[in-house]
């Protein structure tokens, strides 16, 4: 038996690569703990095995070039160095990222670089780990990028579809396959950092019970596929009215995509990009073209995707 | 087969009585819009449908004596007005109610008394309307109990079991039979305007992400049927902390509940009664025998409710 396995064995490959998709994090109501992919965009890592026992990025290209080459200052470098450090391993990674995410851009563009790199990295490990036993190490790597250790992006990259990402936990939640996400991303730079000032200050605690009532609506729709929970639910009270401010026509682009039958529509992570959630792919077409039409109104070029709301994990190859 | 009708047709009756459970409101992580019932205790209402457009109460008995005679400021009174308006009724409904659960409990007493009163007075409507429609009544009535427009007591009340109840939406959520509640109350009285009083100040988003991840892992956690969800969201970081000092032994009563195994416990509506959640009915006696000797040892006699989560709605009769 053992000659047999060893017959069949293939030989570890020294490379591997992997793409993660958009997301869209918070989904309005849920901050920092909910989020979803979208298929059309997405980072992409080439990661080799090294005998040095290293993490080091050789190349960025793509849509963002100006990201830190210092493996400890680049998200996905700091999720390989953690992922090497728990797991105590004798090799190192050398590390190529292809950006298809604009960085600041709420698309979860620093997300997916860490979760293409940590996926293309497990590939490598004499014994895989999970998509979920991956998550710490991402997490790790996203504090590097945002200051913040939330997982609302990581989570979908990771499983794929919506998923509920706490601190330590994933867990996917069911969405009918025919509902679709429109996703607008204007050409307008809002970094993160600046995006979180803006939630600065203290909450009224009637302002937390109605957001909680809209996310529990919203999960109970995706658990009981109806559409008429969500369309009551998906509506940000907490977070929204604070970054509205920082993006340029928010008020005519959300308008545009509940005027084309959106379930609701808000901001995507930090923004500037919006989205708005809808029943079926047509509707989600022909509303991204008025959200864009919106954001060129007020002095904006912008990239649309329309994509199931039950997107694609990161994958191999 | 119009005169088969006519021949078959019940006298609709004059008098009609229901039955409303305890409930366990908030359940920890869904302030004001979570909640479910407990059966052991209960208000009964008997109502009449009297000639004279008006609502008056006969008569209050029970364990509470105290409360207002006056329609209009009594809670099943109010609930009984707003029902007579609404439909613009000819005719009106006199009110005995039998009180079961305490004021000033967390158990949900004054909404009871609203629910039993409303579905009884329904039985004497010419068309009966369904429970949800029931609902807006209701809120009127809890509304002048607690100072507050809140459904988290009525919403399991009407429907059973663990109900979702935002300002005008019902939403059940599934719950697994075998899973229990044990639901101690101790003889203090908290009034709710002074557990809401504790409520009053600011907020920090950090603390609104944490509860709303606990409030969505709980969600998830019932409609997979997953304690291991329930066990790591069932934790309310946001209200407790405010509340628990109102408590005489609240600590120790927690922490007795948790120790028998307990996937999370807290205070029941604005308390003084404490819950657990458990995953079988055993665990949950052996828990509220121990939660109760807790209180004991705080200075206070305790009555223990133990029975399913799923919890049963109102009822005629």
């Amino acid at each position: 038996m053992r000659m047999l396995k060893e017959t069949f064995s293939v030989p570890r490959a020294d490379m591997a690569s992997a793409e993660a998709f958009a997301s869209v994090g918070n989904v309005g109501i849920g901050f920092d703990i909910l989020g979803h992919c979208v298929a059309g965009a997405g980072d992409r890592a080439d990661v080799r095995r090294i005998d040095e026992p290293v993490v080091r990025i050789a190349s960025i290209d793509g849509v963002v070039l100006d990201l830190p080459l210092r493996a400890e200052d680049n998200t996905a470098g700091a999720a390989l160095i953690s992922l090497r450090r728990a797991l105590d391993l004798p090799f190192g990674f050398e590390l190529t990222l292809h950006k298809g995410i604009a960085l600041g851009s709420g698309m979860g563009g620093s997300a997916a670089s860490c979760v293409a790199a940590l996926v293309a990295a497990n590939e490598l490990l004499d014994e895989p780990l999970s998509r979920e036993a991956l998550y710490p190490y991402a997490l790790d790597g996203e504090a590097v990028a945002s200051g913040s250790r939330h997982g609302d992006n990581l989570g979908p990259m990771l499983l794929g579809g919506l998923v509920l990402s706490t601190h330590d936990r994933l867990v996917r939640i069911p969405v009918p396959a025919e509902w679709h996400c429109a996703l607008v991303h204007p050409h307008y730079v809002l970094e993160t950092r600046r995006a979180r000032a803006a939630l600065a200050g203290s909450y009224e605690l009637g302002n937390f019970v109605a957001q909680s009532a809209n996310l529990a609506l919203v999960l109970a729709g995706c658990y009981r596929g109806e559409a008429a929970l969500v369309r009551e639910g998906l509506s940000d009270v907490l977070v929204e009215p604070r970054r509205a401010p920082l993006i340029p026509g928010f008020a005519q682009v959300k308008q545009a995509a509940l005027d084309h039958g959106a379930m609701g529509a808000s901001i995507s992570g930090a923004g500037p990009s919006v989205f708005g959630w809808f029943e079926d792919a047509g509707s989600a077409e022909r509303a991204s073209l008025a959200m864009a039409s919106a954001f060129a109104d007020a002095g904006y070029a912008s990239d649309r995707l329309v994509a199931p709301v039950d997107g694609p994990a990161a994958r191999v190859g």
